[in-house]
């Protein structure tokens, strides 16, 4: 008998990577201190409590049990257009809002609402992995714009434009970026956003790490073109800067158009993002301001301790330092960056993504989630790199 | 400037359905009465109020905020094995379940794990219409199974073997069906995994409405069949037995080789499901048991209810009364589904789906979930209907 297949666009990918890492972190036996995660990007400190309580309070309703919309709740969609209104400076309604179930899921139905199998889509290298294996499961070309390290992993302009030459239905941009933390500045994304529109493709900008910009450091002015809903699609994730990953939730900022090309995706996806959390936050969204504006701070602060941390350890370079990540050469040149993740974790108790995940040309290279830690772990870095080798 | 383009696969593909039936409802006056919702299938009572109580409690509690397994929490996973295990009377473990976010979103991961652009599934017609469009927004190419509304809308092997013979991936069955409620025979779905099995395919089984089979039928012996695994993927939905839709939650039964594609799917689709709902449906699971039962009951009761109501409107014809759905032929022949259907909501305050919803060829049918409405509301019906003109 012939047996079943599965899909060779999905057998041919590698398992999930998240597990791989946590599996060589299972495997420290604790002797060097507590374990150091610096792996998946989850914020250290837990979410506010009146957040807690109104999860709960909403999860406990008859009013949220039943279906909801498959754009998202009225009141979230509303709110958060408010708050991107007001940083971003724009015109942002709750029509140009689409709630999903986390980030992953709002490039995963943004991709599929613009491109199709065979068409193709620009990342940069390093990528965040899942938008890769996403394109590549639905059979989306990906055509890589190569980020220069000497010049902090910021994208080049030529580069995009080789990129567009190529006939690309959309480039995705990460910024802050993952795995870097670079942050692109906001004239640079200007230039590519109108050599986008130049070109009739779309611009696909993930703001997942947005909320940890220093206080005032207005994103960019794209929302501002008139016009802009032609070109541009804005990811974002309420997960990171609300510390409630386990909700899934995040949001697309696009055009009426855009929005209802990807609620037909979003409906077959999942019909609608779960509906407990999207009341909750949007009761936090005006009233925990001032805690997000902390939280900024203190992984801010996080930043500074890494920067010095990483001075008292020449061997190893920290190439690029942003808003939540940092991207580190390791002093093992020509080993590959898995080999040396997973005894780092296994040995010293720090617990990080090799730079392969990101992109074959990244062997060289560890993403460190910093902002996953506090200072004082951050701190006892130090000590446990420099005692590392890796024979 | 040339425009940026949408995918073409899914801007061909009309608006999500079910909000265009609700525009109907809106638009009814109210004169004949409260209005009659049998669209969505959504259970008229609310969740028990210890499942909202544990949800609210998963949900405010700091331990769920963070990311979860991709295959779901541990426990849900171990008991919902353990329910399954002792609902087919076969070996299921917790290896063999795979949680997602509601069963659309089990049929997308599933149907992405085995088939990719270009690859053929089969569905029957009348189809459920978000499979049918999930394969479109895919360009899987859909092989239809047609129907006999004489044979009680039960799938034909015949019919089975020749889509078998097209070289399709996989065929996707719905029992007890939507929209028409038939219960397929164990003996018949017994047939048909011989046949998929023979021709190497996969046979999809979305089980949806399981839990309103009368009590104690097993729906089938199918995973009692050693090597099941290689062949057949169960695919489940606690909102409607547990009446929380709006917390999103499902799952899929099948062997670790296929768990572990669909893991692949599920990380990039969206990491994990929402994490508190898991855990408050694995205590709901064991603790709810009798007033599931009861509801059972209670639907069944309804389907009598409709029974004789159909009886005294000989115009109206039920073809088909099953689990949860009926499927009902309209007097107006000729007709398009959707302007009896629009009519119906609008004047006589009756929403249901149209036919033309779940497949060209249904132009005939509206789809009542009746299942939604308690007996002294589907008794309403028979002033509704019996007084219903088209002109």
């Amino acid at each position: 008998m012939p047996s079943a297949s599965f899909n060779s666009l999905v057998s041919r990918l590698s398992p999930p990577p998240v597990p791989s890492v946590f599996a060589w972190a299972r495997a420290y036996d604790g002797s060097r201190g507590p374990l150091i995660d610096l792996s998946q990007a989850v914020p250290g400190y837990p979410p506010h409590p009146d957040l807690l309580a109104w999860l709960g309070e909403a999860a406990s309703s008859r009013g949220f049990a039943g279906y909801g919309p498959i754009e998202g709740e009225t009141d979230l969609r509303k709110v958060y257009a408010e708050d991107a209104a007001e940083i971003y400076g724009a015109a942002i309604e709750a029509q140009n809002i689409h709630i999903t179930s986390g980030c992953n899921q709002a490039f995963m139905a943004v991709a599929m609402a613009i491109a199709g199998p065979g068409d193709k889509v620009a990342l940069t290298e390093p990528f965040y992995f899942n938008q890769e294996t996403t394109l590549a499961m639905m059979d989306i070309e990906r055509v890589l714009v190569p980020l220069d390290p000497t010049k902090g992993f910021v994208p080049d302009l030529d580069a995009v434009r080789a990129a567009l030459a190529k006939g690309i239905k959309a480039i995705a941009l990460v910024s802050p970026n993952n795995p870097t933390g670079a942050i692109y500045p906001a004239s640079l994304l200007r230039e590519i956003f109108e050599a986008c529109r130049q070109a009739g493709v779309w611009l696909i900008l993930d703001e997942t790490y947005r909320d940890f910009l220093p206080e005032g450091d207005k994103p960019h002015e794209l929302l501002s073109i008139p016009g802009w809903e032609d070109n541009l699609i804005l990811l974002y994730s309420f997960s990171k800067s609300f510390c409630i990953p386990g909700h899934r939730l995040g949001a697309v900022t696009a055009g009426p158009k855009a929005v209802a090309e990807i609620a037909k995706v979003m409906d077959n996806l999942q019909i609608c993002a779960p509906r407990a959390p999207q009341a909750a936050v949007a009761r936090a969204i005006p009233a925990l301001r001032d805690w997000r504006n902390g939280n900024r701070k203190e992984i801010l602060k996080r930043a500074d301790t890494l920067k010095s941390v990483m001075a008292k350890l020449p061997d190893w370079k920290m190439d690029s330092l942003g808003a939540y990540f940092a991207f580190i050469r390791h002093p093992f040149e020509g080993k590959p960056s898995a080999l040396v993740a997973e005894k780092l974790a296994r040995e010293a108790g720090v617990v990080c993504i090799p730079g392969a995940y990101f992109g074959e040309a990244q062997e060289g290279y560890l993403r460190f989630a910093f902002a996953n830690a506090d200072s004082g772990t951050i701190e006892a870095l130090t000590d446990r790199l420099s005692g590392f080798r890796l024979d």
